[in-house]
């Protein structure tokens, strides 16, 4: 693990992706309207890549598909606010082939509002960086 | 509490505030170089305004400077995924004021990265906005 230039521990792209394959919630920073949005989303991996769930006709669905996004995981105590963050930038488009919908599905993700047609949306981790809080340590 | 356009409920704002007030980690989004990026950061509120330290010397604290940014606080529960999440936009900017400083020092805030000369940056709650995910409700 290297020192990151403002003083935080770098965690290498392997340990990156350990710690996203932990996750269940995430959070995704979008554009809407020309200003700034960031909502927490349930998620799960899919070859790599983030796949959470959103409902048709979502204000955040519209922003995320055909966006670079970003979408950040974190594990923050809040006592000694030691932890570890994880963030993946990266485009971000709604699933729309029929396999990668199955495949999608099986992930038991589950949008957050309710009582509508879920839809699938995947951000490829093209740049992905992790960094140490204070003392904390990932799990390995 | 409204029921929001997506299907899920809306937090009055002064519920909202109180959310806030209960938090000590949020999430910054920032651009930095053109991209999307999301670090959490351990906040308090300052005359109904955010206030996070950093270091001196950050690409934080230059990326939010003079920005408009998002901040988020959630609480999520990973087993039936409810919770809330309060989004704040907003300007930021770094304080500078000496009798600021002092109060802002008060709020017993940490950067992250240890060994530098701390900063504060203080966005302004401008837009605030809240919603319940599931069955989440949160306590009065």
């Amino acid at each position: 693990m290297e020192l990151h230039e403002d003083g935080l521990s770098v965690v290498p792209e392997q340990g990156c992706a350990e710690l996203l394959a932990r996750g269940l919630i995430g959070r995704i920073g979008v554009t809407m309207g020309a200003l700034p949005v960031i909502l927490p989303v349930n998620y799960a991996m899919l070859d790599g890549d983030i796949v959470f769930a959103t409902s048709e006709g979502t204000k955040l669905r519209a922003a995320a598909n055909h966006a670079v996004v970003a979408f950040e995981v974190d594990e923050v105590n809040p006592d000694d606010r030691s932890g570890w963050s994880v963030l993946v930038v990266g485009p971000a488009r709604e699933i729309t082939d029929p396999g990668e919908i199955t495949r999608a599905q099986a992930l038991g993700l589950r949008p957050w509002a309710g009582g509508h047609r879920e839809r699938f949306i995947r951000v490829r981790t093209e740049l992905v960086s992790g960094r140490v809080i204070g003392n904390g340590q990932p799990a390995s």
